[in-house]
């Protein structure tokens, strides 16, 4: 397959943060590490993880994307503060919340989403009440799943700011075009 | 883990279809699956899929959501025009074309997407040269995974027609409210 030049956009500065609490399986991990890559957004892996960050399958579904995330982990969300105190925390859960479409979104700002299987624990929650938001789903669907959240997320607040209204063409894309 | 209400919209008329033509990775149709149950989107799937529908990777990727799903199959992308003239087709490809945000969407209309490795066929693309949009990406990555793309174009055309604007807090998801 030939090379194709890409639509690009330049990135925010200072850049968003994406926050994973205890994400339990790799695939998913491996998604939001590559729309990480995709948007030049940190990526921080905080508490216990469900997989060894190196394991294959969080490789794989990051594709060859890994050298290009900027990538951190933290003992527990605390100490993410601590090392990113300018970082305003969004949380996201599936409940009822306000949308996402309503959420104050700022540069640098810290996208925060918790475990697959239960989100994000009831006492961050409960730290931040004010600072908790939801995407507005119509069927009868417990959730989305956690990378298409990130994804939608993450997206919807580089729009909101601006980022995504001057793009330009360029063929710089890693490895080959066919994968 | 107790069920929690969540916050709900009510679905477009004529609600979206998703396209996906020819995808070959089981748990991305099983995440896009899920997406369109969360928004009520119908799902077709058209030309030879890289699995049995029925495959456990795509029934576990959807979760317990397969029978929300309003799923159908075509034996090529004529054939779904053909089931499905009025929806107007919203090409998606990784290249130089114009932002995802300009696209000009209306309710019914079909939003298309390739295959993972290589995309789009070119012969789709040039039958349809002004329908051809892209998302743009920050960082030097040649796409974004499937599932990923399909949930932000989704989402954004929801945003984009005020399907998000009036929600309502149900308490009616299908199943247990932990996975």
């Amino acid at each position: 397959m030939p090379r194709r030049p890409k639509l690009r956009a330049r990135p925010l500065e200072p850049r968003l943060r994406v926050v994973l609490v205890e994400p339990e399986i790799p695939p998913n991990t491996g998604s939001v590490a590559r729309t990480c890559a995709a948007t030049q957004s940190a990526l921080h892996l905080v508490g216990k993880l469900g997989f060894r960050i190196d394991e294959q399958a969080v490789r794989r579904a990051g594709l060859d994307y890994w050298p290009l995330v900027d990538l951190h982990t933290h003992a527990d969300l605390d100490d993410f503060v601590g090392a990113r105190p300018e970082a305003r925390l969004h949380l996201f859960a599936a409940g009822d919340h306000p949308s996402y479409l309503q959420m104050d979104v700022q540069p640098g700002d810290a996208l925060v989403f918790g475990k697959e299987s239960v989100g994000l624990d009831p006492a961050i929650l409960e730290k931040h009440p004010d600072r908790i938001w939801t995407i507005p789903t119509m069927g009868a669907v417990r959730s989305l799943n956690l990378s298409n959240a990130v994804a939608i997320v993450l997206y919807e607040a580089l729009r909101k700011l601006g980022a995504l209204d001057e793009t330009f063409v360029a063929d710089d894309a890693v490895g080959r075009d066919d994968s």
